[in-house]
């Protein structure tokens, strides 16, 4: 059995999103097809436009069969430790074959060397790497700088290798390459600007699309299939969404002007005095973009910042040690997926889990504390959302997976 | 040197407090006035309708002489702690003769009488004391029915003794009590129903008032002198107005949605489960309203938990230890304030701050830890603000005390 699976967020699903699905169909061939889909806070550090539910909705209705979360433990994290979740959730699940992402179909298999020389870091590696660290770089501008440097790589094989995609296209082959398993990557040739609005240019990014909601541009529905329109619609009728960082920009800078600096090197990935030029500038602006404007170097990106942001929101911290998954959460199925999941019962490491509330009794102590930040992370999500009637907590124990069975 | 001292929230200044301060000057007639004034956030656990800084050019408006801050240490504080505060503020200053307060004129005896017994604490009143608050019964309430049963009170000598205003009475004659001191008290018998708003049941309330202002109801103009009028309206015209425990509710149910209720037991006046009812409420519910109408009981008044609320929000540890205050903050003075203020040099056992910046280097550590909460209770304030141009952090740094010079 053929089993193909996506890393995704969704955040919405778009044109670009159904034609990477539907190459990686043609490509492998597959009897069935899973989606290890990221929660409610995503890997740039900010909440997803509308939850996971309505997300799991647009996934099923693509055609993808089998939702399984990728809990906020690893969703909202840097790009090695995203992939860390999603491809271990893949090979614990011991039913996926193929594993597809967007990429530059002709380097694939130059990635695949770059990761396996990443993962086997020698001494020399590390120290220049290091260097160009302290030297300000970005830890992926810093990476490209390395490889140039030490190892056997042209140029050309590094083209890119700082774009957000492509970093986790390297991520997920890093991870493959630690589980040795049997799980074929797939890379999907991106098409076109994604960055580009223009129908000639290929498809519309998410953040593209996601800029004309904030902006009320009533053009976002030209950039997405039909299903998503309609998701999306009716999420905004019920003020279930548009959710943006910016809506939560008043709770996150209260959180950090009521915090102490040795408080806020508790969390995770925040230290060398990130958390000083945080409070600071959380005490004098009121808003994120103030916040990114003053914080932003060379080091550190937008993107860091703003995960960094999001982590002191939930209270993510790094004494929660959280690695790995520990479960597998079903956020939705079709018929196949339905059969998938028995199949899955017995081939799972991890254990399957279709109710939150009795995920705890069949977790262990890791486990726990990846559901607790579960749980924290969608009653943090809901209390910013459009509508006050929508801001209850508790969201992940009232909704069952979400079922499209004929 | 008769000084004049009265200790007030001026939430806003309305005709009460005119008459107040009216006839406190009459009986009293002063060289002199001076004025503690309440921090940002109140007795009540509320955030001021509008900033400290404009409640200052109220109170000089209005013929006080000097005003004083009294830290958010205090003012945010249940009544004993919230009278420490501000009465050890008079007696150290070295020159107040007298302090008013609103009461039943007739029953000051009564009242002094009252604080004493409540002062002297016995075995048997502690004992009574106890069994009806373990029965549930608010402080106020349990305290009342405990002098009722064991000491030598006429009921008729209790009357509204759980009254706000009564309470704060009886703190303040407590307090005189435990500090002995030569102020005088002065009671002046407080007019007509202040929860009415017709002009022939006597003044409105400040809380009357505030709820016209919060309904959009410009009828709030007619309630108050005309100097409270436009700083009240050049205020809400910037925006810096008006402020509401509302508008600070998802900042609020946020951080104790994010907070473990252990580190809520940390917060002042949190105790006996508290921490727990509260957490598991702000999972559930996302308005104030709703978590008031639930944790509400007999023992837990609506103040009580607003006032927890406002601690949570502030980070208000009870480590933190603050019982007296260890400063004089000069928030505004006329030119006679100004001459009482050269006089407070050499008679004020506290050190009087004119700027915060310099503050810190002239206090001792817990003048430090009341400085350090004060700010960041004005960068929290300041936070909700409805103008965002408004909502900066350092306002403390950037105010210097309000001059009203000839």
């Amino acid at each position: 059995m053929k089993v193909l699976s996506i890393i995704a967020e969704y955040n919405p699903f778009h044109y670009g999103h159904l034609y990477h699905l539907n190459e990686a169909k043609k490509s492998v061939n597959p009897d069935i097809t899973v989606c290890i889909l990221a929660s409610n806070f995503l890997q740039r550090g900010e909440p997803s436009i509308v939850d996971k539910w309505s997300r799991t909705k647009m996934a099923l209705h693509a055609g993808i069969d089998l939702v399984i979360e990728l809990p906020v433990a690893f969703s909202c994290r840097s790009a090695f430790y995203y992939a860390t979740g999603a491809v271990t959730s893949l090979v614990k699940s011991g039913v996926v074959t193929h594993l597809s992402f967007g990429t530059e179909a002709n380097n694939l298999l130059q990635l695949q060397k770059i990761a396996q020389v990443i993962n086997n870091e020698d001494a020399l590696y590390k120290s220049v790497l290091h260097d160009f660290l302290g030297a300000g770089f970005s830890y992926p501008k810093a990476r490209i700088l390395t490889l140039e440097k030490v190892l056997d790589l042209k140029n050309d094989d590094l083209r890119e290798l700082d774009n957000p995609n492509n970093i986790l296209a390297l991520a997920y082959l890093q991870v493959l390459d630690i589980l040795k398993n049997d799980i074929t990557p797939v890379g999907i040739l991106r098409k076109g600007d994604y960055h580009s609005l223009d129908p000639n240019h290929g498809f519309a990014s998410a953040s593209a699309i996601r800029k004309l909601i904030k902006n009320n541009d009533p053009n976002w529905k030209n950039h997405v299939p039909s299903f998503t329109r309609e998701i999306l619609e009716n999420d905004f009728k019920d003020g279930k969404g548009p959710l943006f960082l910016d809506n939560l920009e008043q709770n996150i800078i209260a959180i950090i002007r009521r915090t102490n600096p040795l408080e806020l090197q508790k969390i995770i990935e925040i230290n060398e005095g990130l958390e000083n030029r945080i409070y600071q500038s959380a005490q004098k602006h009121s808003s994120i973009k103030e916040l990114l404007t003053e914080l932003k170097t060379k080091r550190y990106t937008y993107t860091k910042i703003q995960r960094s942001l999001t982590h002191i929101y939930l209270n993510y911290e790094k004494s929660l040690d959280l690695k790995e998954p520990k479960y597998l959460r079903i956020l939705g199925f079709n018929s196949k997926g339905q059969s998938l999941l028995k199949h899955m019962k017995s081939s799972s490491e991890l254990p399957l889990i279709n109710r939150f509330s009795n995920a705890f009794k069949i977790v262990d102590s890791t486990g726990k504390k990846i559901l607790d930040l579960e749980a924290r992370a969608s009653d943090l999500y809901s209390l910013a959302l459009p509508n006050p009637n929508q801001r209850y907590g508790k969201q992940d124990y009232y909704n069952s997976p979400i079922k499209y069975l004929i």
